[in-house]
């Protein structure tokens, strides 16, 4: 049985996301993502289950810079997990005595409609992480009357939920990735994702339509772009790219080559199946057989006839 | 005297930003990012000064939703601003007494050096910012030992300064923006800087390549570039554009009017002097003196000889 | 009564696409394209008819060369014409009396096939023009037995048509256009082409790619590229260009304005109605209406609400 | 002692070139370029000179056409010939005495200036080769007073040079290759050009574009690119491309092959030294070292650690 860490603490939507990619496994519950990560380093635990980006908002920086900048790790599964935010308070709190509520960021944004409509004198501040809102409110002398959080967090802290789906879209995803140790990528299934981070070699002005262009050629798509400060001042970035396809099948091969030869570095993160089962559309003479084909081609004109 | 809200609450980074860029105005604290800009919007302040990048942390992105998603507002001026972080404690803590410090995510990794050579038993725990942190230290009751904030939080909030500099790099640097209800744009100097935002169309994979290509054509530079998601889920997002020169500057007109063009919407957030000082680069025939001379060779040749 | 000069002599395929594009006009034979032209230039004719490309054979240099280093003048038509060749000999000749056959390397390449089945043992010469090897037959002592020419030129010059349609191919056709002395573009019709000439301002590896995206971005189709020496040297090249739409259109005029810019150049040839009739295909954000939209937009935005 | 056909007849420039280039060589004078060709392609002689392009005049249609339409052949070498036209007439014959020229239309376009200023009332009628003029001029009852041809070709026809250099301009130079049947590519030299040609897979837009966009990624640069027609109508286009460097480099290897992937058909001429001896620049990462080294990390990241 894998023993698997997470950003806990016990009841947030990671912990939601690990049950789904690896029911069976024994869940670690970590401080913070980074913490998550070094237990899967480590070898205290076998992975780590992360979120990496939000439908609403946006990239989870850490989880990047983490996988940027830290020992190296290996992307072997993603999953898109629907966020549905609850109200939750200590039992027996009634909607009308609720004056503070606490909660992430995020989430003060995602339920702006639900709290100015149902708890319009309230006071929202903002929390580390929803599972900790909970967590908080659940100790006898918490100054906050309520928590927005995923509902098992309600369950995780005895807390009770006076209203479920108080987020003002329905459609919130969260997308999560587990991590390894490195190891050989997972075997390409015809709906593969690959990440990667690309440092510049020099920032010049056309550098990141240079790399485009490396994709766009071989007709590789961009499912995600982030560009992320180098920490060298302002004005200087570095790259997180998610792209359609296996690093087996010769077009990516090709593309994330080209990208290497140009960048100063290229890190890997990984090819692994796409939670949306989509396949890519391969644009003519990018096909695998298209590649091999050419290869053939060249290596004749090379030698040239006997 | 205007009247400018800023993030606070007093003694933040922010506010620091402010006295620099308009020492004489009265300064409104605000709770977040979003309060900020909303006393601007509504008039209660004459603008705003927010936070809008940091050279480590990267984008604040509630600052990037809020001027993408949010009633219009302008930028009329940058600010970068080195980032100093100090340990902060109530008067008589001493260094030995410390076992939980209070600061912002982006301050823990930061001053992860600091607190690990000096205070490797001490737990580091996430606080909204740091200011707030440097409030909730300055409690009698806090049960955190010390905050690491800037030194200015330090004064407002009653706090003795431990240390000074305990961030890994001194040279990182956070980049301000001051906002005012939209209005004409600054005057151009010779050293601006252009901010806007792109929707696309429909979101097909070269969408971004051909966005870049229509600044690359008429040789505009671009100095930063951030995806944001749409909130339409993953995959889907919008896009936000530094890029160097005024929208007064013909090549720059003609980009972002090629840009609107192509795209679902583009917002034009402001052209403002470059806090750097830096004159952009102009490729050959990119020169509003260029740009003049073809409008008139076409005309000639729309008419022709009479 | 317009006079137009043609590439002659009498006979010619052009004096066929003359009749066609003006059949009233007076026709003035010329000796060569250079004369037809220079005749138009110094107001002895109104105009010219020249051939400029061959579907077999491509373009006719001469007349590239002239219109883009010769005193200007205007393409004001263009005609596709099928080319028939027919085999012409003086009254009496037959078949099998033909030892030598005068004409053109254009149908010397065009009639292989006939030649080759039906007088494998002839031997073809090359002529100037497939009009003068049929002026040239029709001499009483000509050394040769045989033209192959346009059944026109036989009518002019008294030879029998011993064979149709002598051509490989039924489907070559020749275009043809009229130039007169510059004046105002004629009319957009909807279906117009647009033909102009561009001379690099240096001859970078990347300028030709550079050339084309000034088309690309703007949505304008290229129908035509032909590269010409400027004769500096090997390796130094100047080029011709046709494209979809009229100088009228926004499109146009933004894409060949831009080519003005990076050119040290462009020489614009004229907007005239296409001899296919075909209609653009107008690329999302390219049509007059989307650019006039941008203008406004960027007019605003550069003011400022008030 | 090799055969070699060439372009005659004897007294063309070519014969010239082909002295250059293999002066041990047997010389067999081919009526015209195809049956120079054709002498090389049925074994009759172990290759041919032919000419390619002239700085002046552009290419030589008829070569570039034969190259990629007929028998597969290779480009073995290039020599680059300076072209000096003599004014050649029957001995005794005097400037005064001339009243018709003969010679090749390119030869009337260079040589303009000296038959304006030096005979002004002499007619100059085309010819199908400057030799052939020259042989014609040779005749006893010859028409013509005078051929404007290379000094050789008035050796070899027994005619006297009555000037020299009456080129205008002196740097003319035309361009000849050595081809052989189809073999092994000559061995890199570090200044080697590659030729081949390339048939569109479908004739849309952006396909040029296209593929001067894989050379471009790969760092390759052109040296000349030609469009010819196909044959299957006006606006139906294939290109003849000249690049920098030898088809084993491995930045040529990628974009040819590329270029193989897209189109419909690739045709390889050769990679064989420049005449002008010339090294590429090489762009950051396109080394061949650079492809090793990528090659060698894409093959580690697509096992992965052990």
């Amino acid at each position: 049985m894998p023993k698997l860490a997470y950003l806990g603490p016990k009841g947030t939507f990671t912990e939601e996301a690990l049950r789904i990619l690896a029911p069976e496994a024994e869940r670690l519950p970590s401080a913070n993502v980074g913490a998550a990560l070094d237990a899967a380093r480590r070898g205290e635990a076998d992975g780590a289950v992360v979120p990496l980006e939000n439908s609403l908002e946006g990239a989870i920086t850490t989880t990047l810079d983490e996988l940027a900048w830290g020992e190296p790790l290996s992307i072997t599964a993603e999953l898109l997990l629907p966020v549905e935010f609850s109200l939750l308070v200590r039992p027996g709190t009634r909607l009308g005595d609720i004056k503070r509520i606490f909660t992430h960021p995020a989430a003060i944004t995602q339920c702006r409609n639900f709290t100015a409509r149902e708890l319009p004198g309230a006071v929202v501040v903002a929390a580390p992480s929803t599972a900790a809102a909970a967590q908080e409110v659940a100790l006898p002398g918490s100054p906050y009357d309520a928590a927005i959080a995923a509902r098992i967090a309600g369950d995780n802290y005895g807390l009770a939920e006076l209203a479920a789906n108080v987020g003002d879209r329905s459609d919130t995803v969260t997308r999560f990735v587990r991590v390894s140790r490195p190891g050989p990528p997972t075997e390409p299934t015809g709906s593969d994702r690959t990440s990667l981070v690309a440092f510049l070699a020099d920032d010049h002005p056309g550098a990141l339509l240079e790399m485009l262009t490396e994709f766009a050629v071989r007709g590789v798509n961009l499912t995600r772009i982030e560009s992320r400060p180098t920490g060298d001042g302002i004005g200087r970035y570095f790259f997180h790219f998610d792209l359609e396809g296996h690093v087996a099948d010769a077009r990516v091969g090709e593309a994330i080559s080209g990208l290497h030869r140009i960048c100063a570095d290229v890190r890997f993160l990984g090819s692994y199946p796409r939670a949306d089962g989509l396949s890519p559309q391969i644009k003519r003479g990018t096909a695998d057989g298209d590649f091999t084909e050419a290869a053939d081609w060249l290596s004749r004109i090379r030698t040239g006839p006997v």
